[in-house]
């Protein structure tokens, strides 16, 4: 089971093979079993099968390949309208707009999401997230008719896969636990001796072999400012209103 | 592999037998494997094994049986301020203050989190996920001593099973599944059946049987203010600060 979770590596080309409905009811059954904010299940994943609107998907999420070739296209959205149908058959609102009401419904589909991932790899497809859903989140809030209170997360392609990227090192675990409290000062000597073994990685893989290690990629891509619009976007659709 | 996530229960009571440094370790390196937003890896944990500093949090997170008993008591946390110090490494800064970035780091956590549930849970321990570390996030980043852009953004225990509590039935794949676009004219049939659903389960389980069905439940929970201060906090921590 870890040796299955270690080998998560993208995959963003994928055998012309269909997942079957059973198939994936199945895998979206399974991965609804994760655990859920006092089990509000505040998400949704809309599944793109109509070819027009794939390809405006893709394209509006700079992901045309791996949308392309994937037997599901999918969108996973935060998701608190369903919550407001329940409370409304008790004459109830909820307060979608409450900073944790939103951090909540981002969680819950983050587990199911994460959970979704490794039941699928467990049956030997592959996926790959794709963030490239917040490059466009309005107009494809428009074309997946996405009402108030639903945003798309993130998206993902699932699929017998064509070619698997290589598995990434991972920070070591130093890195990433802390022991009763916050340590930062050890993290220049950690982070160092990871570039090396980013670097050694990146030198020696197959395909899109470069010249770099790890905090210099961080440093070029995290200066930059990204999705500036986001803020007034989750507004836009009724999130983040207690500001 | 499906049967394990469909396994998935909170346990709350955890047997005296202590989970060693190098399965943790393993666990934690499995986990690290989820995808990460352009591999920001934006997440910490800390795990809290100072006494005096676990009964704390077991208070302030409300949670003093599950904190008290388990082999692992964890704080997960969403964490820019490591990448802070990986691009600092190349003269630069990050905008730890995007909504975006506050998205990426909350989404990375989740992943991380969830795939280090499945990791656990495949080798027979039990974990319940802690929202109560959201009810003193202030308090609680003081005792944990973390500095600005890290949150923590929800606690776990992990030990023996005790006890654990039995599976709840989720909402049926169709209330969560949508075709090409967001079809909420469906949710009032679905919900009133799934109430049965859930009426039956809290009717017959063992523990804690009560006369309820999801919606109500909902309804009762949602309509109420929580964490109200939860914009104000993240603020102060230096998240979601492109008002």
């Amino acid at each position: 089971m870890l040796d299955l979770l270690k080998s998560h590596a993208s995959v963003r080309k994928y055998k012309d093979e269909p997942i079957s409905d059973e198939t994936f009811h199945e895998l979206l059954h399974a991965a609804q079993h994760a655990a859920s904010s006092n089990f509000v299940q505040a998400y949704s994943v809309v599944r793109v099968k109509d070819p027009v609107k794939r390809d405006k998907l893709a394209e509006l999420s700079k992901n045309r390949k791996q949308y392309e070739s994937a037997a599901l296209p999918l969108v996973f959205c935060a998701d608190l309208k369903r919550l407001e149908h329940a409370v409304s058959l008790h004459g109830k609102e909820i307060l979608a707009g409450a900073t944790e009401s939103f951090l909540v419904a981002v969680i819950d589909t983050a587990l199911f999401a994460q959970n979704f991932v490794v039941a699928a790899e467990s049956k030997g497809f592959g996926i790959c997230y794709i963030g490239g859903v917040r490059n466009n989140p309005e107009t494809i809030s428009e074309l997946l008719e996405l009402p108030d209170h639903v945003i798309p997360l993130f998206g993902m392609t699932v699929g017998v896969p064509e070619e698997t990227n290589e598995v990434k090192p991972r920070l070591p675990v130093e890195a990433i636990l802390h022991e009763d409290t916050y340590d930062e000062s050890k993290y220049d000597e950690i982070l160092t001796k990871y570039d090396s073994v980013m670097e050694e990685y990146y030198r020696s893989r197959t395909a899109n072999n470069k010249n770099s290690g790890w905090t210099d990629v961080m440093a070029a891509f995290l200066s930059e400012p990204r999705r500036t619009y986001m803020l007034d976007f989750l507004q836009s659709k009724g999130f983040l209103k207690d500001t």
